[in-house]
């Protein structure tokens, strides 16, 4: 298998721009669009389960577009063959430091998310 | 791409569980070994971001092999073609909460967790 084809690498890094650029303008329907829609696409959040595409696309709808800007860093997008990549990265926003995680798979309508997991580093002394 | 393959679900449910036995028996050399040895494998844990397997293996080198029983629910995995796959989980562990998202790769030493991303919902009354 390779590994971060360039031409794919290329590929999934403005898939990732692209949802970057979604979340913090709360462009909906885009965030929307690149999960994958199916039962089986999940989405853990900050502080919430997201079982299924539905569950998704209602917490997008639902969610408050103030202070979604962020800094990422330590960013890393690595692909596997031609279809499967992960992009992982830190964010920080305001005071909070967080980490996103997202497997993306390309299925014939694109590039789409399967799995995401989206959470907070705990704050300074409350060890879990 | 095939979503399921029952033969290929199955060994993935298999090194799932796998991996979850050695987690809760602290199999240090199992965990290791089920992360791929290369530098972009990473493991974001609930305090902690692990940048590069030698990261990972010496953070399980050096965890307390105590108090690491657990239940898991709603666990999710989910196989695309014959070599990517995602398992997902949550877990209860005494009061906490937690989450467990990872993606594997078969590669030619067989299935590895190329990325993994472990978080803790919030303590109730706690909203990150």
């Amino acid at each position: 298998m390779d590994i971060d084809i360039p031409e794919v690498l290329a590929e999934m890094q403005a898939m990732f721009a692209e949802y970057e650029r979604a979340l913090v303008t709360n462009d909906v329907v885009v965030l929307q669009e690149l999960f994958r829609k199916d039962a089986r696409t999940l989405r853990y959040g900050p502080a919430e389960n997201l079982l299924g595409w539905e569950m998704i696309a209602a917490f997008r709808a639902g969610r408050s577009p103030v202070g979604l800007e962020r800094t990422l860093q330590n960013t890393v997008i690595t692909t596997y063959g031609r279809d499967f990549a992960t992009a992982n990265t830190e964010f920080l926003r305001g005071s909070r430091h967080g980490r996103q995680s997202q497997t993306w798979v390309r299925f014939p309508e694109g590039w789409r998310i399967a799995a995401a997991h989206v959470s907070l580093m705990p704050a300074p002394g409350n060890v879990p």
